[in-house]
């Protein structure tokens, strides 16, 4: 699958990498295409990974994928157009922290709005489906490094473009009983405020390498 | 054990009528002595339950529980008077959720601040410990209604206080291990943020009958 993904940070860089080993043709976008982060790693993942503009990165992808930091992300797909956007599953990674005023960081969209719904409002055309954002990097693409059953989540208006996400979800090793649809794209709330409690886990831990379950009867 | 719980709604009786049974005597508070849903509550249950005031219920406990709407918990908890909570393990169980807008309900404190902060503010000599917010009264009582281990959480600035209520929370069937211990009272925050997940899922699932459990390596 073409795959295009913007943003060149950890959750970037680690999502596009595996997708290339599991075959997938993956180009990382960036502000500028000139981005040194981008085209070192294409460099080292061969000939289905390539660097360029966040624009490059939408034309190319079948689906992409929003892993800019939140604060960014509706300048960020503006730069990649709205017109390379229409009609595509829109997978929305992240997270609207602001970490202005220091640790740990506050949500700068939450309680009525979330960032995966003014996306949705900002790209009408777009199949935004908000996934994967609860869970760190290292465990997105390798759910096993957290043992047993935990949860994955996605939500979004369209179901056809949320099955897409959940194969790609298995293909990185989630079973199948680990995906809750939680629905619309209103959900999104739920998900990205739930990023308070993971940060405060994270630093009581000291680790990012949890995850959560849900358990019922 | 005394016990003052603040709050006849269904987490206040179904908290007080287990810790009746598990041998505490328990006064359930209301803002009325005459309030109905309390006196019956007492009636049931036997000679280690009253009913009375918010401030009887204070009065008595060596334990008080905030067991009210958080949007009325502050108010509450003054009427309670502050000199009854001085030096007392205060158990802040609420949720500052505002339904005024319909469902879901919004959260009238959040991100930056927390209720369980903002009563720790207004009551300082009382010792607050959040707990049990992220979880339906059922499940608080009954951790085996949600098959295997699951997560019960506890933040505070008082560790000797923290410690009381693990103590309670031993006694109504968690397990030590699904106790996890966020630190101080900012801890809050994410606490009730989660809770627009949790209202997400108790929508999508149809029953609260649900919890989570954090998994690490």
């Amino acid at each position: 699958m073409r795959i295009g993904i913007l943003g060149t940070g950890t959750v970037g860089r680690t999502l596009g990498a595996r997708l290339v080993q599991l075959g997938h043709e993956v180009v990382l976008g960036a502000r500028q295409a000139t981005n040194e982060a981008a085209r070192q790693w294409a460099s080292e993942l061969g000939e289905r990974a390539a660097a360029g503009t966040f624009a490059d990165a939408a034309a190319h992808g079948e689906v992409v994928v929003n892993a800019t930091a939140g604060v960014a992300s509706v300048a960020a797909l503006q730069a990649a157009g709205a017109d390379r956007l229409d009609g595509k599953v829109l997978v929305d990674v992240a997270n609207p922290l602001d970490s202005s005023a220091g640790m740990p960081p506050t949500l700068s969209i939450l309680n009525t709005d979330s960032l995966g719904e003014a996306i949705q409002r900002q790209f009408p055309a777009a199949r935004v489906v908000k996934a994967l954002n609860t869970i760190n990097a290292n465990v997105m693409v390798d759910p096993a490094r957290v043992p047993g059953e935990h949860t994955v989540f996605v939500a979004g208006n369209d179901p056809a473009a949320k099955s897409v996400v959940v194969g790609i979800l298995r293909e990185l090793g989630w079973p199948a009983s680990s995906v809750i649809d939680l629905g619309d794209i209103t959900a999104a709330r739920g998900l990205e405020m739930y990023l308070a409690l993971w940060i405060r886990l994270m630093l009581n831990f000291g680790t990012a390498d949890f995850n959560i379950k849900v358990v019922r009867p």
